[in-house]
Parts: C-alpha cells; sequence; structure tokens
C-alpha cells in the first residue's frame, strides 16, 4: 500500500472510528484500524464485534493494500501533525508515515486478521433524512436501559405501524417515543442504543440521505461517506403504547427553561434521596412548585408561573425529568398526569411527534 | 445574621472559596464554608487546616451574625439560581436562602466551632504587582514535587538574594527559577506549591497591589477582596544555583512552537519507555531531532530547524520538556547542555530572567 493523504482527512476519518476500537478485549487486533485502499478513496474501519464503522476518505492512491495499526496512537499521533500532505506506505505489517518533518514507523498486524462483520444477507433497504432520523434518536436514544439483564430495553425500537415511523425507548422507569416520518415498507427492528450513540455520533450534521439495510439480525447505515453496521437486538419488546395515558386530570404548562431551572436547583437538595423531588401543582396561584426535603442538607421550593389545570402533586426522579426537559426543543412544555401514582406525561403543545413518560416514584 | 447579596457577588465568592473545603476529612465542619458579616461586607472562608482562603463581597447587611453551611451544596445552589437579590437569614443554625422564586433551608453548624487559622505574629510585610507575581508563579509552581516524603521539595521558595527576588522550585528531576524583581527587604519562605496553586486559582487577575505577611510559620497573601494564609514549609532548601551550569558545549536556538511541535509527537510513541524522547542536535544540517522508540508501537523521528551550535544528544522526559517549553512566553527558545549526563537548560534568548533545568536520563 502506498498514498498520499491530507492530514485534516485523516484526521476527521480516524476520529470517527478511533473510538470504537478497544484495548481492553481479549483479541489485541479489535484495538486496531483497519486502513485499506478501496477504489480512489481510503477506508478506515474498527470494530468491537458488536458494531464496526468505517469511514471512506479521499486519498491520492499509487499502491493498493492494506494494513492494521493501533486506532489510539494513530489517532493521536495524525491530530498532532501539522496541517500537510502525509505519506502512508506499509512495508511488512509497518506501516511508514511521513510528512517533511516527521518520519514514524508504527508496528501493525496484518490486514487478513481483521473481523469482519458478517454481510447483511437478503436485505430491506429505505431511505430517510439522515438529519431528521438523527434529531429523533437524540430525543429517543437515552430512555433506553444499560442494565444488560433485560436485553430488549437496551435497545431502540424502530418500527413502521400504519405507514408512520416510530422510535421508542424505556428502561422501565422512563419512556420516549418520536414519531417521524411516513413510510411504505414494514418495518420492524431493535437496534442497540449504545450503536445508535455512535451513529449520532459519526454522522455529519449535513444534510443528506441515510440509507438503513436490514436482514433481521444485523442493520447497516450508510451515507455516502459512513457505514456503521451493528448486530441487532434478539427478544419482543413489550407493548409500551398501552402504558401513555391519553386523558388527564392535572395538566401544567409553563415555559420550558422555567421548569428546567426549578428542577435544577430542586435537584441539588435531593441528593439524599436520590433525586426524588415532589412536583406541586397549585390552581389557585397558578404556580408550579418543586420541593425537596434532604434531612441532612435541608430543604428547598422552588416556584414558576404555569396555567394549571386540576390540582394535585407527583413525585419523580429529578435526573429523569431534566434529561426529558433537555431534549425538547420547544419554548413551552405541558406536564401532564393523573394523580400521584400513574405515569406523568411531557410534551410540547405545539408539536405533539414526541411523548416522554416518566413514573413517579412512591412518596 | 440578615442581609441582601446579589447572585453574581455571592457566587464568585462561592466559587473561590468552596473548592477548599473538603468533605473528606475527619472533622465535618471543613466541608463547610464560614459566611459572616464583616463590616459593610460579607467574608466567605474555607479552610482545609494547611491553608484558609477568605473572601469579602459587597453587601446590604441588616443584622450582623455569622453560620456555616455545607461549601460544596451552598456553591451549586448559588450558582443555579437566576441573577438577582438574594436575602440570606439565619435562623438558629439554619440558613434561609430566598429569591422571589425559590426559598431554601440549609442546614448548618455554628459558626464558633469553625477552626481559625492563628493569625500572624511580629510579621513581616511587603508588596507586589499581584500580576508580576502570578505570571512567575505559573513559570515556577509546577516544577515542585508532589512526593511528601521530602516535604522541603514541595515548597516553592521566595527568597532575597542581593536585594532580588528570586522564585524557585525543584522536584530534583527537574528546577525551575524565575527573578522577579528588586526589593529592599530580607525574604526567605518555603511555601507549600499546592497553596500557590489556590493563589493562582483565587486571585482575580487585574492589576492590583498583593500584600506579602510573613511571620517565619504562616504566611499571608492579601489583596483588597481576598486572604489567603498558608503554613510554611519546615526545612532547609537545597541549595540549588551550584546545580545551574552557565557555560554550555552545544546549543540549539529554534522556534517555540516547532520544539513543542515536534516533542508532542515524539512523546506518543514514548509512552511504554515512561516518556524517554531522545534529542539530537545535528549541527551540519543545523537541525534538532527527537527519537522515540518503542518496541511495540513503532519508532518515530521529528525535526525542526534549528541554528545549532556543537552537536551532541541528550536523552529527557519528553513531558518535563512539554511542561518547560508551555511556561515560556517568547517565540524562540534556547537549549543547551554538556554531554548527555550534565543537567540541560531552557531559556528565552531575550530574557534572562527564568531558567529552567531539566536533569537527563540514562539512555
Amino acid at each position: 500500500m502506498k498514498l498520499q493523504v491530507t492530514q485534516a482527512n485523516l484526521n476527521r476519518g480516524l476520529s470517527s472510528v478511533a473510538r470504537v476500537a478497544s484495548s481492553r478485549g481479549t483479541l489485541p487486533i479489535l484495538a486496531n484500524v483497519l486502513i485499506k485502499t478501496s477504489k480512489n478513496r481510503l477506508s478506515l474501519s474498527a470494530t468491537n464485534l458488536d458494531i464496526a464503522i468505517t469511514q471512506f476518505i479521499g486519498a491520492k492512491i499509487t499502491e493498493e493494500g492494506s494494513v492494521t495499526v493501533p486506532a489510539k496512537l494513530m489517532q493521536e499521533f495524525i491530530n498532532s501533525l501539522p496541517e500537510e500532505i502525509i505519506d502512508l506506505e506499509t512495508e511488512g505489517n509497518k506501516l511508514k508515515v511521513s510528512t517533511d518533518k516527521y518520519n514514524s514507523v508504527v508496528n501493525g498486524i496484518a490486514a487478513d486478521d481483521f473481523p469482519v462483520m458478517p454481510a447483511i444477507k437478503k436485505e430491506k433497504s429505505w431511505d430517510i433524512s439522515l438529519s431528521l432520523f438523527k434529531k429523533a434518536l437524540n430525543q429517543v436514544v437515552f430512555a433506553a436501559s444499560s442494565d444488560e439483564t433485560r436485553p430488549v430495553l437496551t435497545g431502540v425500537l424502530i418500527k413502521s405501524i400504519n405507514k408512520k415511523l416510530y422510535l421508542a425507548a424505556t428502561d422501565s422507569y422512563r419512556l420516549a417515543e418520536k414519531q417521524i416520518a411516513t413510510i411504505n415498507e414494514d418495518i420492524e427492528m431493535l437496534i442497540p442504543a449504545s450503536a445508535l450513540q455512535d451513529l449520532i455520533r459519526v454522522m455529519d450534521d449535513n444534510d443528506t440521505k441515510l440509507t438503513i439495510k436490514n436482514d433481521g439480525q444485523q442493520v447497516l447505515f450508510q451515507t455516502e461517506d459512513i457505514e456503521l453496521v451493528s448486530r441487532q437486538v434478539d427478544g419482543q419488546y413489550p407493548d409500551y403504547a398501552q402504558l401513555i395515558p391519553t386523558n388527564f386530570t392535572t395538566t401544567a404548562k409553563l415555559k420550558r427553561s422555567d421548569f428546567i431551572n426549578i428542577t435544577k436547583v430542586s435537584s441539588l437538595f435531593a441528593r439524599e434521596s436520590a433525586g426524588s423531588i415532589t412536583i406541586v401543582l397549585d390552581e389557585e396561584n397558578q404556580t408550579i412548585n418543586i420541593n425537596s426535603v434532604a434531612s441532612q442538607l435541608g430543604e428547598n421550593t422552588a416556584s414558576a408561573e404555569a396555567k394549571i389545570t386540576g390540582a394535585g402533586e407527583i413525585t419523580l426522579n429529578s435526573r429523569y425529568l431534566l434529561d426529558a426537559l433537555n431534549v425538547f426543543t420547544g419554548e413551552e412544555i405541558e406536564f401532564c398526569f393523573n394523580g400521584k401514582l400513574e405515569p406523568s406525561l411531557l410534551r410540547d403543545p405545539k408539536q405533539k411527534d414526541y411523548k416522554h413518560i416518566i413514573m413517579p416514584l412512591k412518596s
């Protein structure tokens, strides 16, 4: 392999893929990045066996070939070089990296030993706007569980219902559901939230087309420059729709920034009680009040003006409330519930394609 | 105690002092900040028994008094409040904090139990420009040792020699010495580097006067708004001046940014060898070359143009070299040594008031 590439391109590509490589595993080559010529481009790949990411960058290729080198070293090394042309050349399993002022030899492992993700067979394929998909993922992915004892909850459900596409995630304490597009294909897949977090990170924000290919076992997310392959999560996703209440006895409408502020302040006093805060809707004074009582630290009440219908109170985990409030984008927010034992709902009064449910704590 | 204070002032004051308070100690009150009226101002104090910091802020005081409350909670709480007027009022050992929208009661401990740093007795006092002193400290303080088994090396020596004031620190692998001012007083004190790091952090950068009061046991650094008291380090500081070479057989003069870049790149390949890099001065080609050989990772050579007098090579710890290069301010740097076993010197060719010595590694 012999080629020239700009520092900027190589640096961008390595930054995207290197984080997937891991030196903690048992297979040393998983800490490496696969560098490989691919027609007139250079492909950079890393995998942790759950997901694989490949980024293609422009390069001037003199001689085809491939090698794998330690991902972290390579990324930091290229990142610390000045913005100029870099020469890459293999010599056995070594990669010679040179510029005007720098000459390095990085020891690698033969590319043949690099694990290949199984190809997608009998695929279903469909396209969606990348920016739309990323925005939707951002509103949903954090609600998935990180507890591997219930694997289905570590996934994000991507499913078409009545020609509409839904994304949903829940850790059983909270649930996020976003409706994004009308779609003709019949889709149902469960993707690990961690893979989707990598997708959010590596895919550029420019408004390009994202192609999704799915064979039931694996899924491929593909743009012109990047491919991300992930396994799918096995198992039956819970029928969450029945958990979403549709009518409410108690509703508050207020500025989202006000709700964030009073929640933040109250959460500081809620540390001893594992983040537990009590939200009191005062219909008479048209205020929303948050109380936290921390026996050691003291106590706190924070208030904000709100349009209240039906008085009531409910106790929630302040972190879940903040997580949810932060992914809305509108200026106003609606907070609704039915008594202190039923799930509460957050929604944007102007944009009802996103629903966020938080289960109450016993108070 | 009853008073009004702006959120901005209280937040600034708490940010300065709260970091000194520690909840790890055995004395619970050391995790608290002492809030106390002081004439027409409010004083905020925290101590870890090694140092004590007091910041004075403006306040509208209705009733004098004092209380101590958990420093971290109080700082985060005030920081999360909007910029408005805050009412503070004590009720026994509780502090009521209220604004328009927020009402909190923070549980405290009586101020009488707060440990007081012993007063400075029979003091020597002298003044210096704060910005000058801070800049000098920044060039010296990191060279002190963090190894408590040789306590004198954890201090920074502040000493007058022939009516000139010197700051010096060494961890026995490197040494930094800065000359800052002509001075009439006879000064010699050894201050813990950690206290001086706090001083750098809490003292504002505006060009005000710093008063230093010293009684041999303790030292007080004082501006209009802030007081920092530190213990002094006991023991005889090594006679370091004899370690600083004055003549050199080998010298390189180059752009400081070039030297930083080639050192950074080389340090990446030097991880397996504990940061060890070999610097080769090539008189014929007028270049400075850095080699690092890492058996596992590969090898690296980086070069920069330099004005070389006398060829030679020396092996150094790349982290020490980077630390030193980063505290110089000039565009050019001089790097000098006498053979691979003697200490090397870094200096600014245009400003010789700062000397930085790095001991070689065996190569």
